[in-house]
């Protein structure tokens, strides 16, 4: 199997499939495209000629290609019975799917203003109201969450949800926008978990450099 | 099961569970709440105090909510295992799970420029260079789905792909931009689909007008 991904410093929807591969110790072969080249499009439709030429994408053992971060999830869960890759309670599920899409397909304003470069520090900037009240919002799932099933992660154990929101708490890092005690926590465990920290030497390492304004929201 | 949507002349992404519910004939109530009213948010929070406020919204025999078109359309899959919502090879599936996440993350000049008014008539407006890119890449989706996997639907049968495209053919029946023959036919089988019909009809009968700015894309 192998997962195509962007730069790691940047990439944050490539972030999430990594971390469940990486996380739940599901072998597999990583091919790092940098983004916004004049080649990164091709280079990408090459492993998956039907797809929008975008990372993440999966190649499978066939060479059969699954786009978007969401879907790769859900094919992985399905796959990997063996890891609880969504809770296994229905209704714990349900739950984590519902913030989940509201991840994939909402935060614009969060994701346009404090988008995510792991290398960057930026204290205190780009707060304004509406990236504000995204940030509300999001605090308002990790915390009914971590309340609801006990924490350490958004459904106990870490799940495709808290990959979801891992590119937040980069974003968190760099930003540093005010938060709770509970959601400041939260940003520490995930920071702290192997799977994010190789992912964030990683991108500490890397040498490409994207202008802010084509990083990825 | 209550399903809380919103105004069918307009929301778009109520259409897509509320096709899945109809099309395989799974009883629910359907709960229709004003877009764009101030009581708009309140009134579905009121069902679903933990979501974003937003439709559609499932909300299951335990009062239990899940919010999202996409988390909705999971949920029903894994619930109703009797009708294949999601198609049921491995390779189709995440296919499908493909380009449902393309669509429902995706595709933000058409769904700003084109909105959904199944009422209206618009033909030849707004068909923008960019809209026209988002026009393009949804035919060859639309064209590769269907030859590879013969048609009628983008799956062979109707599944929860052409529920998340169905949207989509009500704002080509709007705004009627240039479409090939193959993907005209395909929204003509979509709007003659007995569930679509019956979504029509109903919106045909709305009197709740709001404005353009404010219909959710
Ligand atoms: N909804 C997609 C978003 C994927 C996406 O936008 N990826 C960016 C990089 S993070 C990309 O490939 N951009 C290059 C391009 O659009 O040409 C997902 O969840 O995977
Ligand atoms: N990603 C969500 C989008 C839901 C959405 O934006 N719904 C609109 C109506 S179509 C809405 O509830 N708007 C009211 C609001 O945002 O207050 C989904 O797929 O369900």
């Amino acid at each position: 199997m192998k997962l195509i991904i962007g730069d790691k410093n940047y990439s944050s929807w490539s972030m999430r499939p990594w971390l469940l591969l990486k996380h739940f110790g599901i072998p597999f072969e990583e091919v790092l495209i940098h983004l916004y080249t004049p080649d990164t499009k091709s280079e990408i439709l090459a492993h998956a000629p039907a797809s929008p030429g975008k990372v993440p994408t999966l190649i499978d053992e066939e060479g059969a290609a699954t786009w978007d971060s969401l879907a790769i999830a859900e094919t992985l869960a399905e796959r990997f019975t063996q890891h609880a890759l969504w809770p296994r309670s229905a209704a714990a599920r349900s739950h984590a799917r519902s913030v989940s899409a509201e991840m994939h397909s909402g935060f614009g304003e969060l994701r346009s203003n404090m988008w995510m470069n792991i290398r960057a520090s930026f204290p205190g900037r780009n707060a304004t109201p509406a990236v504000l009240a995204d940030i509300a919002r999001i605090e308002a799932i990790w915390t009914g969450c971590l309340e609801t099933y006990g924490g350490p992660f958004l459904f106990g154990e870490f799940s495709i949800a808290d990959a979801m929101y891992a590119p937040v708490t980069m974003r968190f890092n760099t930003w540093q926008p005010p938060l709770s005690e509970a959601a400041s926590a939260y940003v520490r465990r995930i920071t702290d978990l192997p799977a994010v920290k190789a992912w964030i030497d990683d991108a500490l390492r890397e040498t490409h450099a994207i202008p802010y304004q084509d990083v990825c929201p």
